[in-house]
């Protein structure tokens, strides 16, 4: 069992190597995107730098990736740096260089967890079973779509459908979506499953324009033993836009099992043209 | 009018000297906390470290503030260092010292913003007209709470009123909020005003436990030039939790202009005990 978890494209795009002070690692073309791979592959990658890391302590609450400039297709390297280390929390800087420039900042947030008194406020939201749903097609896709088994509920992008001949009122995506091979869940899928909807912007118009994310944060609600108790089942992602406003847009999103438990909470901040 | 700004305690509170490759600051008892400075004040003056930076280009789009350890009463030292500059946007490190420690760590977005196709999905919150709420008594709580004229509308902390004796099932804030004294809205007086609401587990239940914000992100949808024609009004916060679960809960929060324009949307995630 061991060798096909290892072998998933997941582990293989967000696998690093060791070197003195520093990680390297290779882009994938299983996860490419319209220009460099897809960005949450990429906060994966850069999540498991610290996850790798032996001084490392906990499990990640929380992490912010600001993509500086695209990733050029071709290796790369990565940089953790742990900042402070507390009792039961400890923050790290990231940091992924290409001809030694940076490309990708980062920083976040490990801690170690306890129970305590617990309350989820938000709904799950109603949807129907993950058997009932369709999957959307791949087609004329950029690849990282084929890396995962993607059943929109709500909010199919305008822009890659025939039927949508105009702007949409809603943004609103709700979607079954589990990795095409499965997997079982961990932080490293959680993080890349955070940012696998598609663009806001293309939900609501029918134009495609010019995207890209310039900061994604991520909350992590459960820790490393909680989340195993999901094995490779499908998540419910909720995704919605605030406000698109002279350039920028954000999009914020939920993650979801099935039975209800409320796994991520995430932010985003993305760029658009005209 | 420039001298009355200056002296403003924001500004007293925010400013630093500039001293070879980093800044120096010091706490104000102004914004004094339960521990430590008010996190709003702590993230507005990493913010002002960019904005003072010589370098910098634009105007701030996405900042996320890590609170590493607690921030000693008393001078610190800021370093901003910008990770990468492209046409339109700037990516920042931000990290705070104190005794040579890192305290706090940062990253922020800057970018060169012009007109695009515009929408705002979220809608403007049914509330009563500032004149129509009634300010909070600062009486018992910590100094920062002074700097603030807070008119709740919904969502009082439970943890502080008399009235409510157990647990409320919703998290959710509605305020009015202006600084007092008055003074023109700024990226610095916006990022305090992002987090210048009370912990939303006070607002859920009696009892007052240990809490800490870990990280903040704000995403800033207006320019400088749209900020500045808000001048001093007051601005409404709408803050909301979706989950508290083992030691940790989110806050998302959006602020808006008396008119309806959204300024800015956050979110943070708070370490709390219990």
């Amino acid at each position: 069992m061991k060798s096909i978890k290892e072998n998933h494209p997941l582990d293989i795009a967000t696998q690093l190597i060791r070197k003195e002070d520093h990680y390297l690692g290779h882009t994938s073309d299983h996860y490419a995107n319209m220009v460099g791979p897809f960005g949450g592959i990429t906060a994966a990658t850069m999540l498991n730098a610290v996850l790798q890391h032996t001084e490392h302590i906990g499990d990640p609450v929380s992490l912010t990736i600001n993509y500086a400039a695209p990733v050029s297709d071709g290796s790369f390297e990565i940089k953790a740096t742990p900042a402070r280390t507390n009792r039961a929390t400890q923050h790290w800087f990231i940091e992924l260089f290409q001809d030694d420039e940076i490309v990708i900042t980062g920083t976040a947030v490990f801690a170690k967890r306890r129970e305590t008194w617990s309350s989820t406020e938000l709904k799950f939201p109603a949807v129907p079973n993950p058997e009932e749903a369709y999957p959307i097609s791949s087609k004329g896709l950029p690849s990282w779509v084929r890396q995962y088994d993607i059943k929109i509920i709500q909010g199919l992008p305008s822009a890659f459908s025939h039927h949508v001949q105009t702007e949409v009122p809603s943004s609103t995506t709700l979607q079954w979506i589990h990795d095409e091979p499965k997997r079982n869940i961990d932080f490293l899928s959680l993080t890349a499953i955070c940012d696998a909807f598609f663009p806001r912007i293309y939900v609501r118009r029918k134009q495609i324009v010019p995207i890209g994310t310039i900061s994604l944060t991520i909350y992590f609600h459960v820790d490393s033993k909680q989340l195993q108790t999901y094995g490779d089942e499908v998540v419910l992602g909720h995704a919605t836009a605030n406000q698109f406003h002279n350039g920028f847009f954000d999009q914020t999103a939920e993650i979801w099992s099935p039975k209800g438990d409320l796994l991520a909470t995430s932010s985003q901040f993305v760029y658009y043209k005209e």
